[in-house]
């Protein structure tokens, strides 16, 4: 499925069914509204299934899309960039923390390359999906054409279509590629409004020399696509994982299955989703409040509260697969809870 | 094993343990601290076991306490006093909140009548160690004398004890008790020197005139026991389920185990534990902020902040029981992650 065939076939959430959720709770054995956030989320759960009580989202596959970054030359990280692929090579062999995170909550990850700027040795569980072997460094012209985003658009659909063709009922975003702080800052800046400084943070830590460098970059890029629309602004200054993530978004989003969006990362893929096709909205979940300034400038701007505020600036979707659980638990409220009727609980006065 | 025991066998977790995990953190695959809270989790697993990397906490055990209130005569509440034996029999037919995300946590449920104001038919799950059937009325006397409390605390302890002997590795507290919020408001009030309208919140849920006369309540009973020690504070305005949540504690931690602990109501029994056992703090992690303004209250006189804030107001364990995944995440990392030299990443520049 393409980016644009997701885009078609976007609908709206079952009101239906979300009302429904809404009035089970208010029979469940319980207090009205007091299982607080697993309320709110099992009924948007009803709403995107179609179903009440609506089925538990399982099982849950974490999608890593990787790529590189041309904007590693202007030195806004103090890690090489080939740590980008040595880091899918650990996903590859299950041992970074978003694996250890997935097996725990019971995921799958799988890694998809959408433009790791080295060749990758082939490995299970790995997609290489190369657009481009990186992007070229936004500081200096365009990231990528539109012609790229689009191909990275297309990927990340494609990979949720497939995803979802065979089992997946939960999707969470996972992203690496070392400099993409800087570029999802340049996108959040650019869809947000906010200033480079309110939205540029220290990433992996940095230093302060580093920080005002990187923030320089980042005002410089969202000044050059005022104006521009959301492709042209997700391909001049944004990343072929992001590029993917905004598509894999929107194809969960198309197949009706609730996707768990992370950090920074995500959610500046998810501002370039919700300008190109705002009805994804409705089957994101955010996961969990990254550290990084940027994030809470755009969940604010998308009026997301996350689930989880751990501190975690890590990426990789450990954040989103941490609270994959929390949304597995709303849905299983409204399936497996007695009513106050059927447990015999007097009414209050 | 006894409350007083407990006390006794309670010692400091293993400095060098925790640090051990600390410097274990700064070598895996990422970039230091990037893990946030789960991190921090992890190193205080590291000591309480006394070993790194951490044993996972499993498996767990949610101990919901139950217990009624003579206070609830006052009229605090709008739900009879006999929904506290209905809801331990939807414990013991697994069909409460705490059941359904416990089965999902993959925890276990024990629930152990320690003062509920009936007679309760055995079940499999429930035990029954009653000290009296529900408390007396604490705005007209005490609520229980020193010598109910300790037996109290005795039957939370030797659960701890027994539980920690069959084979638990976490517990997890919870409660059920009507009225219970008043108890642990006017514990609050009295542990933490704040103001009836500062710690009084509306439970399940009541009106603004029930309000008025639970605050009035509580600051009466607060008031009582100025100048008291922890026990007899504990006897005048506690509740049984407080007492024996307040020996589990200590118990647990006296058993080295990490002990999660969920709303106001266990975090008005840990005020009590802290007070008479203040060792036993080093073994508990926060696992959710109640909305009831008691448990921030608590929370920030004990320094604690809990994992998580879901807007849950239910107790029986349910948002301690959510969190207790995030826990056992945290020992996951330590154990299975790569380090930044097994997984041939390149370090920083």
């Amino acid at each position: 499925m393409s980016f644009a065939d997701a885009v078609a076939r976007l609908t709206p959430p079952d009101a239906g069914a979300a009302a429904e959720a809404a009035e089970l709770h208010d029979r469940l054995a319980k207090p009205r509204g007091a299982l607080g956030r697993l309320e709110t989320v099992g009924i948007a759960l009803a709403g995107i299934a179609g179903e009440c009580p609506p089925p538990v989202p399982e099982p849950v596959l974490v999608a890593v899309f990787a790529g590189d970054h041309g904007v590693h030359a202007e030195a806004v990280t103090p890690w090489p960039q080939e740590v980008t692929a040595q880091m899918v090579a650990a996903f590859a062999a299950g041992a970074a923390a978003v694996n250890v995170l997935a097996r725990h909550a019971g995921a799958d990850v799988l890694v998809v390359d959408v433009g790791v700027a080295a060749d990758l040795s082939p490995a299970p569980g790995l997609l290489v999906r190369k657009v481009r072997h990186g992007t070229a460094n936004l500081a200096t012209g365009p990231a990528m054409s539109v012609d790229e985003a689009t191909q990275a658009l297309d990927v990340g659909a494609a990979v949720a279509a497939e995803a979802v063709a065979g089992g997946a009922r939960g999707l969470v975003t996972g992203d690496m590629g070392i400099a993409n702080t800087t570029a999802s800052a340049a996108l959040i800046a650019a869809f947000t409004g906010r200033s480079a400084a309110e939205v540029t943070g220290r990433g992996t830590g940095i230093d302060d020399v580093t920080l005002r460098r990187k923030r320089l970059v980042v005002e410089a890029a969202a000044s050059g696509v005022a104006g521009a629309g959301p492709l042209e602004t997700l391909a001049a200054v944004g990343g072929l994982e992001i590029a993917a993530l905004a598509g894999f978004i929107v194809g969960g989003a198309a197949a009706r299955v609730p996707v768990v969006v992370d950090g920074v990362i995500a959610l500046a893929a998810l501002l370039a989703a919700a300008a190109l096709a705002p009805g994804c909205l409705d089957y994101c979940v955010a996961g969990h409040r990254s550290t990084e300034p940027g994030a809470t400038a755009a969940l604010e701007y998308l009026g997301l509260e996350p689930l989880l505020d751990l501190g975690l600036r890590l990426g990789e979707g450990t954040g989103a697969v941490l609270a994959a659980p929390l949304v597995q638990a709303a849905a299983k409220i409204l399936r497996e809870m007695a009513t106050l009727d059927s447990a015999g609980v007097t009414e209050k006065g």
